[in-house]
């Protein structure tokens, strides 16, 4: 087994462009949008009451300039990114061993998304597919994962709860392991989310693209999308939720010590697991990332609302914290003031998924 | 003034060409999307059970092949079709009457996206804009009027209502009335949502678009379409809600006489009002409207749940009405399933606007 830092220095543009030549043909290329709206919202400065109770309290306001990039991975297959890098993995599994993965089969644990995309993939690959999913994921995620034809086991909300669960599976089946993010096959198919995005924004624009953010919960999306931009001048970043330590990246940077458990039941439920080893390794890597930022419930909330109500645009709360910080955290935006300056900056962000429900939004603004 | 029959008679796809000329610089082209998961649901046969206490009962459900193919104008300018009328009849006001248009401003009456829309328009092209809403209606639609720096002033619910507080606040400001949809011009600009649809089906299909539906609440949206694709093949379809009588179209077709006065609080807020007479003049005319049909609130639900659920894009419940038509009318799909055989439709379906709240949706599921 190869260690994550090896692991981790082997994730290069050139293995992100392979993996895309390979899952092409099973993807979405999701559309990147815009909206004036919302660029006039962040381009204004919060008000100085917004900011009371909050770390940024007694500040001036920044007043950042800024294009908002939208890359809709809510409209990718199965609705979210996840089926880039289950695609890619189980497309070089069948590539390395053949009909071995056919007879064995292939099982993760996933809080939803990544349950869908690996059961899509097996599906049209012709694998069976064993899915480990917490009881509590929305049950349209889990009626999602069993309309491809996957076995559905349920198990507790911890990652501890859930690896023990699919252990257990293993040992019946002898199925093999598709990790949802610590997992190099699995990084490089998430990383093809900035490929497109990269070569989308050149195709509207003139100048660069200064920055990217993506959620980060175990991972994968945001060490990818920093493999593919690693030999490039854009600027990346992650957010992740705050609410009860969901935030164990950028707890994990200032401690310089990745977190290893989390116990969160952030709104964002995508996002309530550690960052992986392999993913810890690059995101930890400044030259890779630069920064990890944490928003609120509220903010998560707020930002939700105006992609649903001003873009007409279905998102589930995980994808919208990377707007969430460009709207809300006064060190992001005192950043894109400063470097930026009058001509501000171009922003990528990745609405990773659009797996909600009417019931669940309506639970949400209720 | 030209009489109904009159103005009807000169809505001709020229007129509506002209009108396309005229407003492009200021309205969207906005797309044109379709939805694999909505078509496999629209060629499944309805389970006998699901026709129990519908006009259908009983009956075999019937099996069409249909692909859909949805106009997008809750991406519209002001998130609705109106844009597209609003702008249209105040270029040719301008035309027409030069700076006294800007010196006695425009006035109207809406439930909310026409409000909006002649707000922009007229803030667009530099005129004073007066605002009759209900005061029931949908808070984000009012402050959205309001956002573009119109003057909005509030009456009760009815067309009667309405037109009263207009009559009086024109006795004041001699401002200039832009109907809602019973106007020559505001069919002209709504019709050119049909040349778009056409000719980005054609794009992307070798074969021709067989059908196209739209909501019918005033009905300058149905009778622009339907003054598009009067010299061509495709049939053109109406929809209404019918609740509360919300379905006075197709209840003066069976009567043969216009319904006059409609009192209904159907949740498809934008198609509470009775069809115009210019309107109502195009849609009776089977050579350019082939049927209009209504569906129930909770089939608007369920289309609209369906919408935001599978393909992540927000509608309002007015949107939806005619998707609602294509997935429960036993009508309309047998004849789709009799007239498109194995080769099915192709149908284009107008999703008149997004301009919805997560309030709205929240009262809507729960």
């Amino acid at each position: 087994m190869t260690s994550p830092a090896i692991a981790a220095q082997s994730l290069t543009p050139a293995a992100v462009q392979a993996a895309y030549g390979l899952i092409q043909p099973y993807v979405h290329r999701t559309p990147l949008l815009t909206c004036k709206t919302l660029d006039t919202i962040a381009s204004t400065p919060q008000t100085p009451e917004a900011l009371v109770g909050t770390p940024f309290e007694g500040q001036t306001p920044a007043h950042p300039q800024i294009r908002f990039f939208f890359k809709c991975e809510n409209f990718q297959r199965i609705g979210a990114f996840k089926a880039r890098g289950a695609f890619h993995a189980l497309l070089r599994l069948l590539e390395e061993r053949g009909e071995e993965v056919k007879r064995r089969g292939v099982i993760t644990h996933s809080s939803g998304n990544h349950a869908q995309a690996l059961a899509l993939a097996a599906s049209t690959l012709g694998v069976p597919a064993y899915i480990v999913m917490p009881r509590i994921s929305t049950p349209s995620k889990i009626a999602g994962t069993q309309s491809h034809g996957a076995e559905v086991i349920f198990s507790g909300s911890t990652s501890v709860e859930r690896e023990a669960v699919v252990a257990e599976i293993q040992a019946k089946t002898d199925a093999i392991l598709v990790p949802p993010y610590d997992d190099f096959n699995i990084i490089c198919g998430q990383g093809t989310t900035a490929l497109e995005l990269e070569a989308q924004h050149a195709e509207a624009r003139s100048q660069a693209l200064d920055a990217v953010i993506t959620p980060i919960g175990g991972g994968g999306l945001n060490s990818g999308v920093a493999t593919w931009f690693s030999d490039k001048k854009t600027h990346v970043f992650g957010a992740e939720p705050s609410f009860e330590g969901a935030d164990d990246c950028r707890r994990g940077l200032q401690a310089k010590k990745r977190v290893e458990a989390v116990g969160t039941l952030t709104i964002a439920d995508g996002l309530r697991t550690p960052v992986g080893l392999i993913n810890w390794e690059v995101i930890s890597n400044e030259k890779r990332v630069e920064g990890v930022f944490a928003v609120t419930e509220e903010q998560i909330k707020s930002a939700m609302r105006l992609v649903l109500e001003r873009m007409k645009v279905v998102v589930e709360p995980s994808a919208v914290v990377g707007l969430a910080v460009c709207l809300f955290d006064e060190d992001f935006r005192r950043r894109v003031e400063q470097e930026g300056g009058e001509g501000g900056w171009d922003i990528g962000v990745v609405f990773s998924g659009g797996n909600t429900t009417v019931e669940a939004i309506a639970k949400l603004f209720t």
